[in-house]
């Protein structure tokens, strides 16, 4: 059967408007590869796209965590089969970078003069088109298609090329040792994979810190030792109590507030690790006294979803094994034709939604 | 002869006073040793602590930077002998807290609750009695005594207890790899060292920011391949220029204010390190862009000076390699009695002072 | 009551005879604490020592793994009380030696001319008096007394001073990463806890490998995701299979011999890391091919079970998580006056056993 | 001015013979790039080749150090210009295998079903044609090609590509720290720069082992502090006098013999690390005694040298900032038509040859 020539695809037109349009079917370049997208999924970076809180360009296509199948290979691309069940994450490093070369594959400058730019291997949804839509082109296809296992079923690692990765990079950075306690706030889709991250890293005492029902129970259920919820008690008085004063060796901030980033800090033990997750929008302040004015040997550490297909291997290695259950998140279904419903309930997170399966 | 039972000590009174009095030699207590002092200096926190900004109890001697003899051992103490010279770090760890056994000596709780405490290994002239009079008592001496090595001066090792070990704390957090470009902010005492630590951690392209001429001179003497004056050239705009657009791997901290710390952080590549070492005064703001809003794999670390013998052994083994001379730094040299004299310069930085030596 | 001033006490009189015999109850110094033991266990290392592989002097009371209950403190220690509930680690650091001070606790000194001694943090049943006795002289006690949390018994906290620190020690020093696959040689009681550290760490498919049918259950029970009989197959050519062909991120050596160590060696994937736990008896061969003749980025690492009271303090905080329940390897009990009983079982395996529990 | 179709390259014929023949200049495929050779030379491995010791197939051209200028880029590559002046690292990373995303550049399977081989980052004169020719085929040429410097003659860069990178992976894989004391056994052209590395990375104490006059003269003008004649004295003995019986905290074997390996390990102070360049004929033996029975927490670690345009980037780095300079391994000069007569010398180490220059 012949491929068609035009798709659906989700593009953002303007702030508060993202909106199911037509589109050509891309061609597929020497290096790259087209995946017909199976099911994929919306972020809240994507709620951020649409209500332009972050720019991109009219016309794009938005989504950044492509489940599919194979459909065309560049004519370079070897190693891989056309039908193939295939993920690729979020962040798509071309690992020819200096960046790539230096093992700092998030912030690939690609071919630019220095081989490093801010968020550079951020691409999907952001500087080409992505993964809401019938197809998907896949740039620098050799270093980011990643075979999904047999066995394992799209929504079992839809989480993989975007929250789950985030999340677990808030712990790995972190660099949590056995027997550690470690305190997450916020318990959203990427507070609750640090949660799970943390617990995999060797946590032994997890507290989350959370106030919806809903995303408290979930916690439970992923990892968490111990919930606070910081509407009915102050967060840092609470830690410092549960931890008998001695505060938390590392503390992940999940949200992207003031707020919790000074919690974080607040709780710290003298030489702890704050990791951050939280996608800012304002400038932070690092209260004085939390930071013991510079001397305490506190780290603070920033993570953007580590990609790649060594990366995604490694996640669904994690899901084969049982380890770790993500299914649980995938509150609601859609089709792709439905993704403006789809959108409205996500962007004002209702009926307890947690993330939302799409499928074309 | 008989020791004497009393010793002139500088001593805190009040914010603006720090005067010589008459003070009991200390009595030595059984995992202590007395130290006579014959070198020591005075540094930028003892001038906190005279304004007033960093409290001290009234009465306490101040100064953290011993050079001396063996005077007598505590009965437990082995492995030294009376008449020894010796160093102690600025930092005393106890070796046996919490904090000590997993390796965070300087924020050592000793025998509190948790074994963690903000600063708690820096007892000299903050806790405990200092370095600035005829003698003093080093406690957990096993921990903390470090015999000088034959045919260094107490100059030549003056540096170590405190500067030398925590300039160099900014480049080895700042876990400098061979090819890096650092820039240091500010060419103080602690600044320079940086810059020396920069050097031999294998820096090869050092950018020193500094505005004074003689410290500006004093960073290329000790390692520095490019030196901007932030008086002639916004260092932001200049550094992005000499480094071709591409910004440092490191950024090291080393003078305590916002403005220094925002530059750090402006002049970072994406995945890049800003080492702090700075006395903060007041709260902090991250600037959102320069901080790619969480997003740009930056760390932020601080060092708080390390001590214990076994830093020591290696600061010595340092300048006794001749690798880095620090000697130069001593610009200034005054007898423990003109200490007030002393005080009154190095506060006011008159006279191209970087570091005087006070001789009892 | 009175303190008695006699005890009993296993003692090794000379290969091939551990014998039980009344001893002193020690004199306590300054620093040390006695603790009456109420729960200890017997090692593989004792093992060696009753065959006179590892020579020890005649008249040394053996053991090292003390669970018990403060007796005695000397007149410096500070932060304990006498009645408190504590164990120790196998390794007791003193905390003051250049070995300590540079975070190398097990090869500490102590007071020696260079504060480095290979193997110096074991004195226990080494250099000075064991566990098998009805009370133990712990030295450095600051630095080694670790209270067991309130509602943990002590058959839960008896792996802490030795299996369960080196066993995780073996997954640590592999640096082992969420997402990888580990082969564990060997499922005696440390092989088990490596097991169960791996796991801990994050590792995704552990297989261990063993032919005692309740070891291999056993591994099955505490986190191997799969288990190899080397009688029944070749377990280099299984494992590469199992693995399709990738080979294992890291290897653990858990036994102490050429075959398991040449086996690690073979299944490694090029870049990866073989942990030895083994105590070996004679020089090793590393063979040139399974060593891609030095240019395959592996590493060997070797640990010494680490010791210290912060270290006991997070292993205990593993087992009160829940995370590792290590009961089920306390397989058989004796009193103190049936110890000559226990080394006759525990040394020829005999019964299925895996540790005993001793109680005075 | 049209390219020639023909070219002059150094083949592999048979065990014993390396002759210069005709050859095709290559097709450049649409991610390499053609470089034109200006300066290239030969490595120990190459006699290797020649003696039949390690094998490659008959016709290959050899040599995997090329210095040129850009003649013909392929046409996806951007980000270069033909005319160019370049090197590329020995090791020629894909960027897109497994390995590569895990940042284990130099066991880079590329397309093959794991993305990881032993040593399969090395390609020029192993796997594809080198680089003792006119022309050279550069693969992967965007992870690749690292432009030259301005200012930067053709034998400052000649090391960059194999010797300063291998050399200087060995003080970084052994993780040297600023005070260390390091040993190095061999001061052939690896041995030198391992030994410039260590002092880059900041050892202080660097003890070089060699016996032929003029290497050992030139590991004092490189970095080393002291030199061991092992034809003098016996090489353990003396490291252990010079270091008062402390040992090193890292010994580096560059040679690739069982002698040079074990003395490494028996100069190791418990917790030192042993760092392995050389290329081993042989089965090691690795003796109990200087192993500590396995409980010394040594590391023992082997490095093939790191490739890829960005570690070439800060390796030209080091030589710009003057930090290192290796023009004085270049001992003998010829033109790519005398290769034959180079390899006699080389072979053979007669004159006192350290590195030659050939030029085609």
């Amino acid at each position: 059967m012949a491929m068609p020539t035009m798709m659906k695809a989700a593009i953002f037109v303007e702030p508060g408007r993202i909106v199911l349009e037509d589109k050509p079917v891309p061609e597929v370049g020497p290096n790259d590869a087209l995946v017909r997208i199976t099911t994929t999924t919306i972020c809240g970076t994507d709620v951020h796209i649409l209500k332009g809180e972050y720019p991109v360009e009219a016309g794009l296509t938005v989504g950044h965590e492509p489940v599919g199948v194979i459909e065309k290979l560049g004519r370079n691309v070897r190693g891989y089969a056309e039908g193939q069940r295939v993920i690729a994450g979020a962040i798509c490093p071309s690992g020819y970078s200096n960046a790539c070369l230096d093992g700092l594959h998030s912030q690939d400058g690609q071919s630019g003069a220095h081989g490093l730019k801010p968020l550079g291997g951020w691409r999907f949804g952001n500087t080409i088109d992505g993964a809401q839509a019938d197809y998907i082109l896949v740039p620098d296809a050799m270093a980011n298609l990643a075979p999904v296992p047999d066995g394992l079923s799209d929504e079992q690692v839809l989480m993989c090329p975007d929250i789950m990765s985030t999340g677990f990079a808030g712990a790995e950075s972190g660099d949590i040792r056995i027997g550690d306690t470690v305190a997450v706030f916020a318990q959203g889709p990427i507070g609750l994979c640090a949660t799970a991250g943390a617990k995999l890293k060797g946590a032994t005492t997890i507290i989350a810190v959370e106030t919806v029902p809903e995303r408290m129970a979930m916690a439970e259920r992923i990892g968490a030792d111990l919930v606070v919820d910081f509407r009915r008690a102050d967060p840092v008085a609470e830690i410092m109590r549960l931890t008998d004063g001695r505060g938390v060796d590392v503390a992940i901030e999940a949200l992207g507030l003031q707020s919790t980033f000074e919690w974080c800090l607040s709780v710290l033990k003298p030489g702890g690790t704050l990791s951050s997750l939280g996608v800012y929008a304002d400038d932070l302040t690092i209260p004085l006294a939390a930071f013991h004015a510079g001397l305490g040997d506190h780290k603070i550490v920033t993570s953007l979803c580590p990609g790649g297909k060594e990366r995604m291997r490694r996640l669904m290695n994690v899901i084969d094994s049982g380890r770790v259950d993500l299914t649980a998140m995938v509150t609601h279904r859609y089709r792709l034709d439905e993704i403006e419903t789809a959108y409205e309930l996500f962007a004002n997170q209702r009926d307890g939604v947690l993330k939302v399966a799409i499928t074309p």
